[in-house]
């Protein structure tokens, strides 16, 4: 490990990299025309060195600050907390610094924010939110990239999880099962994230000429509304032969932990009479759901991981426009398979 | 709200506040010797108007950069975001701010994130970490406050919860309740704050004449071992009477949940035949759980406030040093009582 008395001087690493210390400066600042393999091989010994350029110094030199805001509407953060440390981790890889700012969902503590990030001359800004609706863009003189919540308008850059690949993902998943009676159990009909899912799941179903078993159910993203639902599903389907259903499919990893919990309460084996899938692979609730919940993982430090690599290609004048989709993954355990 | 493409300027805030240019400046830079509330009433008129001093400019005129480093060594940030959240929020309110830095439990990646802060000239060093164990400390040449987890340097200034305190509270609610045979049932027996947390526990409830009710159980922080742990509790200690305590202590919230769970499972009445607390108040679990948990909520954002004030205080040339302990809170609900 390098110690912090002796700083590492640039010339330490033009030695290293073998080139001039003008052509490390150009490198690690983006400037002049480089080949690749060079910008990478001054950065490869810049980091093995533990190469910090002066902050000030590099400020003055080319006008950019070399930090980004990070601007969460979030308060407890569990969906933008992911993001912002997939952001962090980007931004720290290309040696750019973060500065966190957290609004609490209050828009006039969020101004305060952004003309603070301003005053400090950010390059750009990396907007997070507590859901994906759409939200009201920031209106700056440098570049942004919303993550987890887009923006309203179209030509921002906005990265976001494909919410319907998720869907069809496990949809998928429970038909290559052999399940045919797919309930669908979900949160708050007005949220995006609910009816996206939802549209998805039932598309994906009616494409195998099926359709959802029973109406889908909106509710609360809650374990107890899990269990509620659990309770309607059972009474408005029962028959002798058991619940008029094999799968169902829920819109969060806390209802299908209720989901889970009241199947077995009342005495319905999962997955061996009903298949159950989560959504967001929060480990807390889905590896401690019995049995452990197959999920739908939307991938949060990648987005932010993603979204801070437009925001450094926008600052270095390659701006991106519109949504980009991330792709989730499916994460199989034992409530949809024995195996 | 303020519009951001017309920026207020420094005799816009002189102007409402009834003072020269000069002691705005003085004031926002704590500079100079100024009464208490001619300052007040500058930064009022400052927060009203949403100034922001230039960055750049206030570095170089004061020689302070007014930003601080949050170091956390944390990855998934269970208990070290909400301390850096209330710590950002606190220096939000200084006009500081935050540039976070997450090392995942690297130590070089730690030391490469130190180098980058000091690079960037923070005037001091928030660190904090994923859970109570006493830390290496950094070597650096600023201010440096260590949240949550305390440095091995006795003479660094720390804040960390006060664990025994949360324990004393949970025994003395129980006993007031008219539990007398108190079981005790927590996490890693290699962890600073199960061992704090149950000693403290023993000692108070010997300060009223009783014992735990057989031996603290040490296992994971999971539910899964709170359900392993109830049964071991239960086949030890049952009798035609039904179980050897009244009142089980856990360490955690994810324990206290798998003990609610299982004694349910079990045909015991929670909190009729037994009291269950947890510790953590991490909603999540501590609502979820069927009773709601009564618990200790050890007030981690408070926590990263008072962390953010002491760093502030010795950036200003008044540090502080050793160990100061946050008083936790006692959180009633339904696992312990019924009225």
């Amino acid at each position: 490990m390098a110690s912090t008395s002796r700083p590492v001087r640039i010339v330490d690493v033009a030695a290293l990299a073998g080139v001039s210390p003008g052509t490390v400066s150009k490198a690690l600042n983006n400037t002049g025309a480089l080949r690749a393999s060079t910008r990478e091989r001054v950065c490869e010994a810049a980091e093995r060195l533990g190469f910090v350029p002066d902050g000030s110094a590099r400020t003055l030199a080319s006008r950019r600050s070399y930090s980004v805001g990070l601007l969460s509407s979030d308060s407890a953060g569990r969906f933008s907390i992911p993001v912002m440390l997939g952001a962090e981790n980007a931004l720290a890889a290309g040696q750019v610094s973060a500065l966190l700012a957290t609004s609490r969902g209050d828009p006039v503590r969020e101004q305060h924010h952004v003309r603070a990030l301003l005053g400090r001359r950010v390059d750009g800004i990396i907007v997070t939110g507590r859901n994906t609706e759409p939200r009201r863009p920031i209106d700056v003189p440098v570049p942004v990239v919303y993550a987890y919540a887009p923006s309203q308008a179209d030509g921002d850059a906005s990265v976001v999880p494909d919410d319907a690949a998720g869907a069809r993902m496990a949809v998928a998943h429970l038909l290559a099962l052999g399940r045919t009676r797919v309930a669908l159990v979900t949160g708050r009909a007005d949220r995006h994230s609910a009816q996206v899912r939802v549209n998805a799941a039932r598309e994906a179903l009616r494409g195998a000429g099926l359709d959802v078993a029973g109406e889908p159910l909106f509710g609360e993203w809650t374990e107890r509304w899990g269990r509620q639902a659990t309770d309607v599903l059972l009474r408005t389907s029962a028959s002798p032969e058991g619940p008029g259903f094999d799968a169902i499919m829920c819109g969060s990893d806390q209802v299908a932990r209720g989901v889970t919990d009241r199947l077995r309460e009342r005495g319905c084996d999962v997955p061996g009479q009903v298949a159950v899938t989560g959504y967001d692979d929060w480990d807390v609730m889905s590896l401690a759901s019995r049995p452990p919940l197959t999920t739908v993982d939307p991938r949060l430090e990648h987005l932010g991981r993603r979204a801070a690599e437009l925001l450094l290609d926008a600052i270095e004048g390659q701006p991106h426009h519109g949504l980009e989709l991330v792709p989730p993954r499916l994460v199989v355990r034992a409530s949809t398979t024995d195996d």
